[in-house]
């Protein structure tokens, strides 16, 4: 495997430009992190202003979205990057992708929470909830850390981590699933309830395809629709 | 605006390559859509070996997402495009994230087709639900057409067409909301095609993702994030 230092080019200024793009991107990854805190933040502690800033704030993420596609298309047409470099653009115009609809789903959880905070209604899930969102925030920081480090070990162990998320979530949904019966009253207030699950587990999806991403970074293996359980980091 | 003609190039080979990924897109694009078609078939007439088979087939779209990501990695390490070569590329590294998930939403109604028809449940609610996948259907097979044909303003106007989508999926979902209160032992049943339909309105999203990467290859401009019922032809 070839050495992954992106600062090894004779032009100073394609060393400079990878840099930019990685940095942007870790910006953006720190972004949307910020977003999903303060969406559920809004959410459990009944913040309202804060909801309405997160939707605000979507744009932000959306913005930065389209400056790093384009610096990427530039890097390629300008560049002709080759081997890992090459792998780094790739991964950079893909991640992006889900950075960005993490950014919306952390937008969703906000638009839920302005609803259930206007009805006066948190009802008692905001521990399983928080114990959700707890699972799914470290795995999206430490997405962040092995981004940063090119680390394709850390990677794959979050990835193998997303199944933990699937099993809180369910057991979460099913929970408020059995609620709404019993309540039916309150159908609309546990159905947003359901959705913000359904969205932190989906930030968990796209926490997954980052790792993805970065194991093909670093590593040169595709990965994606290969059982992620099965892989050993001797595959590599 | 330069002429658009893949088959400009003096090597044949690199014709070729461009011609492939632009057809191999276009197969994904079709499988999908037939996915689509098959799901909801298998729900609305009760068919369950035909949900068994668009859960068992979703492999094989996720297989081409693989197959042709690997096709535009070459390209762009050994043919270094640029200008409209480079916007073909990168639209078609775009667009198949969108189709794989046009595949999973496919997959996600064919389950929920399972357990409706485990239950022997599928409601009176068959009619409006074909309503909403005709508006879907439609918008993504023009959606080919003009990826086919190159055709922005036709891409333009499909996206436009995207809030019918979304005014349909939320008349349909508050109808079926209202019913849960209702009929709350049918609750877990209502909630299926519930999910069902928001796959339905995610199609009608990745499907308009595809548009503005119909725009962007054909005319250069990046539409993602505007308000796309402002924008006219003109601003080409």
């Amino acid at each position: 495997m070839e050495n992954l230092d992106f600062n090894q080019h004779t032009s100073k200024k394609y060393n400079q430009e990878l840099e930019k793009i990685r940095s942007s991107l870790l910006v953006m990854g720190g972004m949307v992190e910020k977003q999903v805190k303060k969406a559920v933040e809004a959410l459990v502690e009944g913040k309202s202003k804060m909801a309405k800033k997160v939707i605000k704030k979507d744009l932000g993420v959306n913005a930065m979205e389209v400056q790093i596609d384009e610096e990427c298309t530039q890097i390629i047409a300008k560049r002709q990057p080759a081997a890992s470099d090459l792998r780094l653009v790739y991964s950079i115009i893909k991640s992006i992708t889900d950075f960005e609809r993490i950014g919306d789903e952390a937008e969703k959880i906000a638009k839920c929470a302005s609803f259930l905070i206007d009805e006066n209604y948190l009802g008692n899930y905001s521990h399983e909830f928080m114990k959700l969102y707890q699972l799914v925030a470290i795995n999206l920081n430490q997405t962040l850390n092995a981004l940063a480090r090119l680390d394709a070990e850390e990677a794959l162990t979050i990835a193998k981590k997303d199944e933990i998320v699937d099993l809180a979530f369910e057991r979460l949904n099913n929970d408020i699933i059995r609620n709404m019966t019993t309540e039916p009253t309150k159908l609309n207030l546990l159905l947003r309830l359901s959705w913000s699950a359904k969205a932190l587990e989906k930030i968990g999806d796209h926490t997954t395809n980052i790792c993805e991403y970065i194991i093909y970074l670093v590593k040169g293996k595709d990965v994606r629709h290969l059982d992620i359980n099965t892989i050993k980091e001797e595959y590599f």
